[in-house]
């Protein structure tokens, strides 16, 4: 097994969006072999590009406040929240509070990550 | 997209470990096609069952304090940490404090998920 903490995984800046770095924490350094944990931290104002694609989100809200555009619709969000986008579906995560929005984004294991 | 806090999903009680209770927060009645995300709580002193499967596990400690064993080592468990344990490998967790030890499990789906 691999233990570690988020904290001590290099956070890499997101370049289309300014304000939004991601961490893989279990991918496919860990030996992952079917899906892919990643902790977002998405700052004061800051926003997720609003896109779509063929595989799904599995989301879970650690600290901060925010709101979730998918699929026509929106959801304020707070800690112990949890999104599940289907793939296809245009989605987008705006952090609304003051502090920083952390959550969990659960991915298929794919060629580029 | 289906946005809900996880404390909204019934807790059911794990039969073969008192004091163990897990929320299924994203899975097949969400429509998760590829992998099923679990919240544990462990209350204190309790213990998962130690077992093995040919599945993994991906795990996010969400708040307590605890240990991880797996393929013959033990490492102690808090909030932010993450645990990747391979299929096949033995593993048990264990809460060594006195708050519950809650932590995200995410694993593929099976046919009984």
């Amino acid at each position: 097994m691999i233990v570690q903490n988020y904290e001590q995984v290099a956070a890499e800046e997101v370049t289309e969006a300014e304000g939004v770095s991601i961490r893989v924490v279990i991918g496919k350094n860990e030996g992952a072999p079917n899906f892919v944990m990643r902790v977002f931290d998405v700052e004061p104002g800051a926003v997720t590009p609003l896109h779509t694609h063929d595989w799904e989100h599995e989301v879970f809200v650690l600290s901060g406040k925010g709101r979730v555009y998918g699929g026509g619709k929106n959801a304020p969000l707070r800690e112990g929240d949890t999104v599940f986008v289907p793939s296809m579906e245009e989605h987008r995560f705006v952090n609304e509070g003051e502090e920083p929005l952390l959550f969990i984004c659960v991915i298929p294991v794919l060629e580029e990550h």
